[in-house]
């Protein structure tokens, strides 16, 4: 099981949010290629901003682990992770991170500074295309 | 009523945080003159490190409100959001925000670039120096 299986996961979480009109952003925390948390965009359901895939996953996870740091994990995320999610990241100093598309409008890697943990290795555009198709769908479908 | 009434609000949260071993921090969510939500930070309770004061209130505010944006809304929070917080804070289009003490070191003001949404005004330092005081002693208390 490689980062491309994971994504696959990951996309198939994103699928789910398309399918209930959110917009469509799907992540998996992996511990010892095993997946420990999976969740999917859920503002719209939730009424709540601060409920993208990363954030539930994050505590999700920690559920699990029954510890706030996720020490050795893998997020994949279909998106780059927005700033707050970023910011999150940080404090759950996560080992890694692997993201589908990328986001220049509010991905945090448009930031100048350091925003991830010291201790987080970060890999960028696995199955991007899967995942942009899937955004571009849904928001073609809402305007 | 005035800023640094609803920022004693919030410094109010801070000591709850600080009675049950959390760091201090407290935040109100005011609209119309009126608290519509009240959160400390519960990291160690929740076992969650998304669990900052702020995070808590816009959820909480939305659940009041019925709806995702706090426009009109402003923010007292106790010490200077972190990354995590400035970019849930966007997402919200909150129209202000009000901190207490700065904080140099994850504090979103210490970024190039714009963090906040452009909707969002900013007022930084008002009664700082209590909210610095709770926090040195927290820690002080801690190492």
């Amino acid at each position: 099981m490689d980062d491309a299986y994971f994504m696959g996961q990951a996309l198939q979480e994103a699928r789910h949010a398309f399918d209930i009109g959110e917009v469509p952003v799907g992540a998996v925390i992996v511990l010892h290629n095993r997946i420990i948390a999976r969740a999917h965009n859920l503002t719209e359901t939730l009424n709540d901003v601060t409920a993208h895939a990363e954030m539930q996953a994050f505590t999700s996870a920690a559920n699990t682990l029954g510890g706030k740091y996720l020490i050795d994990c893998t997020l994949y995320v279909t998106l780059e992770p927005c700033m707050m999610c970023a910011g999150a990241a940080f404090w759950t100093q996560i080992s890694r991170i692997v993201f589908g598309a990328d986001d220049p409008k509010r991905g945090f890697s448009s930031l100048q500074k350091q925003i991830l943990h010291p201790k987080t290795e970060i890999t960028g555009e696995v199955r991007a295309n899967e995942s942009k198709e899937l955004l571009r769908s849904f928001f073609s479908k809402k305007r």
